[in-house]
């Protein structure tokens, strides 16, 4: 296995705990398999995220096998299909639209979603491993091809797990060059006192 | 100031970062006002998360006076008003509703809204602080009170921050008997290997 120097360019403006600037979405990763207690930490971390009257509306479906990794693999698009396959663990996090007990649209899913994905990013970190999300997949074929009714869940994002490996490696000549953590805007682009202003800062895109 | 023991009896399943077992949502807040150095620290945070093309759509609105907080609690629904107001910061979190680089409506705002608020979550306990978001606030008068377009933005949750206190002190006697950390489901009725089971277990709300 390939030894990647863990260099991050990335400086918090405060001091803030150190695995969020850690934290990053990688494309070169090495295939060698993850073992099972990895895998277990990923979802147990995801499980402890907080929701909405504790619905816990996430699921996750998870890719192993050469098999599934394959099926998992062809439903992404374009752009991801250049990097995510190699990774040893594929995920579609999807969420139950309704609330169990009364059956009402939870219009919160979504996000509680989020905090299950940013939980299971982290403790991927701890694991010595990176993840990596993605909005790009053919919609229409995941839903058939998981076994997901869209009339009672909805996909949130793909996700590729696994440890990094050295990007000339692995990856295409385009993608070595993009392969390292990108910034933010500044604090005062998204956070206001008391009320949004008038004439906020367009925030860059 | 009361000291509040640090009693978690919740249980991973499987070894992972405490972080996310030491993270919960209590009411009973002390309103001793927070410094500088930490509402930025919660911010900052926040800011690392992941987001769709790095699109950062959230926006954080705080309150930290008297007069902001007393505004800001009198949009929380009925449930909340009993314990949210005594919390030192209390911030809403809203999304940009489209993409600034093309115009088109960002799907995934509420999902990375939901990775930015579990890294404020998360820091929040480095700081000694806990975060409790709630769903639950008057949306009409929300908009306009905050000054948020409901075409521009979305709304996503309502967040209270500070110290615990002794719930006894601080909290009505109802909800004195539910200042505890809860539990969660069984990892087996979220994760899936491959597909959706046709006929999952039911999962308890």
């Amino acid at each position: 296995m390939t030894v990647v120097p863990a260099i991050n360019p990335r400086q918090a403006a405060v001091d803030i705990d150190p695995a969020f600037t850690d934290r990053w979405s990688p494309r070169a990763f090495d295939d060698a398999p993850l073992d099972d207690a990895q895998v277990a930490a990923l979802f147990e971390a995801a499980r402890w995220a907080p929701s909405s009257s504790n619905e816990q509306p996430w699921v996750f479906l998870f890719a192993r096998s050469a098999e599934d990794r394959a099926r998992f693999a062809d439903l992404l698009s374009g752009g991801n299909r250049n990097w995510a396959p190699k990774a040893p663990l594929l995920l579609f996090l999807a969420t139950r639209r309704t609330i169990a007990r009364n059956g009402r649209v939870n219009r919160h899913a979504g996000f509680d979603a989020g905090a299950a994905w940013m939980s299971l990013a982290l403790q991927a970190r701890r694991l010595g491993l990176h993840a990596h999300a993605m909005g790009g997949f053919d919609q229409e074929r995941a839903y058939v091809e998981l076994g997901l009714d869209p009339a009672t869940h909805e996909l949130m994002a793909a996700i590729a797990v696994g440890r990094r490996a050295d990007p000339v490696d692995v990856l295409p000549e385009d993608l070595v060059e993009r392969e390292r953590p990108n910034g933010r805007v500044e604090t005062a682009s998204f956070v206001f006192e008391g009320r949004m202003p008038a004439d906020p800062e367009p925030v860059a895109g």
